[in-house]
């Protein structure tokens, strides 16, 4: 194909990379926070990179924000009060929005470019941001959590960039002590937790973190994410109270609203960690 | 770190590509049939490269090794007589011999170097070859097949490169008839089909020739696999009679061996597809 070069990710933490062919550069700015770009491809819409990481392409990322929102508000028994912390591109909260239980669903995004970005170069994730529902912050997501009144949410969802940088604090027991209190009784906290095969140290100390903060259960789900490193990704949910192994699982098979990925097959099964991750569990 | 390049696969069909930081090429040599190379990375162990595309990692094949052989052989009551074809680095055959069930499983592998570059560099999947049950031949799979007796087979798994080059014969519905005749009732074809993001064409292609063939339940399970293309692949399974849906669970549960990915309950979720590939069953 002509006109064609490809944009490359190196990890260099698990010698592995990326890349996704790419026809043009859409658009590259400096923020205040980061270094944002968008790459036309040729066969997974617009990619966008933060910082030299890979954040979407539009073909792939209903794996990752499905499997954000939907096993943890069918398991929350009335998720009526939501938090994303950053999740700037706002394709949590379009999904997160489609549950009809849900009230309110506050957006803390750090740096509002992501969103303005999103709405021009992803605009089917920000299809439901002007849902009457939907509060849109651009903000520190670590203060937000810190001041939230206790007890006034159901379900938070840490929908952030890699534990360096910006997000560095989102990965540690001060914040988890905030999101615990911010919780109400059976209340859940959502956060991305990297590759299962890449990552395992830091899944663990998340979760040793998570229990230090207070929660009684904890559940890691791996779900394919082909955009990010090792194409194989992950999220733990920690639960204000005890279970996670359970969730509405009729609700989830009658759900009112259209999924590319999520159904109760795929959130029973991710229940079921594989062989090399039971270990966490001890 | 220095000495270091990267080993990239680029994958034009889906436009995007995997890498791996690499150390130095172990071995290269052009075969009567492909050529192979072998690197050392950094972070993955060694890797076997054929024809431009990455065959294997020593860190991560036991993802498609495991997937390729105990659901099938968990889910066949009885399976004595199995047929690999392909398989030549010999995980899967070491996957299949853990099977005390197994009197016999035969690898049919047109290419005797890729066995022997895998004695020499991946020693740990070789490490059951000497094993009486096993039998090692270096011919052609599609002729293998066709010449086999009819009903004296239990498995027949096709562990093999892309339906491109000497592969290519053992995508279609000439070979699907020679593994259903030589399966006998309850016989259960197992093959590598691709990934599900990339290639569901190829996939809906195979399972329609299956059915051809006179299979009578298909079931395609997915897996994640980071060093093929999208890091996301699967298998699809066809069973000469009904039923694919059920397995020896109980026997999964308390195998008498180690694995890594597979176990009972990653049997169970990968029976159960993601939304976009309901359809498949349709």
């Amino acid at each position: 194909m002509s006109n064609s070069s490809w944009f490359t990710e190196a990890h260099e933490a698990s010698g592995s990379s990326i890349g996704f062919r790419t026809r043009r550069l859409l658009h590259e700015e400096k923020t205040r926070f980061q270094n944002i770009e968008i790459h036309e491809t040729s066969d997974w819409g617009n990619l966008m990179v933060i910082d030299g990481c890979i954040m979407l392409t539009s073909r792939d990322n209903f794996l990752y924000h499905e499997m954000m929102a939907h096993p943890a508000l069918f398991t929350h028994a009335r998720p009526a009060n939501v938090a994303i912390i950053g999740g700037g591109d706002c394709g949590t909260l379009r999904e997160v929005l489609r549950h009809p239980e849900v009230g309110q669903a506050v957006q803390v995004e750090i740096d509002e470019r992501v969103t303005r970005l999103a709405e021009r170069y992803f605009p089917e994730l920000c299809e439901a941001n002007a849902d009457p529902r939907a509060r849109l912050l651009f903000e520190d997501g670590i203060r937000y959590m810190a001041d939230c009144a206790p007890d006034s949410l159901d379900v938070v969802i840490v929908d952030s960039t890699d534990p360096v940088g910006p997000a560095e604090g989102l990965f540690n027991a001060a914040f988890y002590a905030s999101c615990f209190r911010a919780l109400g009784q059976g209340g859940i906290l959502v956060q991305q937790s990297e590759s299962p095969i890449a990552h395992l140290d830091l899944i663990r100390s998340m979760r040793a973190a998570m229990r230090k903060a207070g929660f009684g259960a904890l559940h890691t789900l791996t779900f394919p994410q082909p955009c990010y490193p090792t194409g194989w990704w992950s999220c733990t949910m920690a639960r204000k109270g005890a279970g996670l192994s359970d969730f509405r699982e009729d609700a989830a098979q009658a759900r009112p609203f259209a999924t590319r990925y999520y159904n109760a097959g795929i959130h029973r099964g991710a229940l079921s960690p594989p062989e090399f991750m039971r270990s966490l569990d001890d």
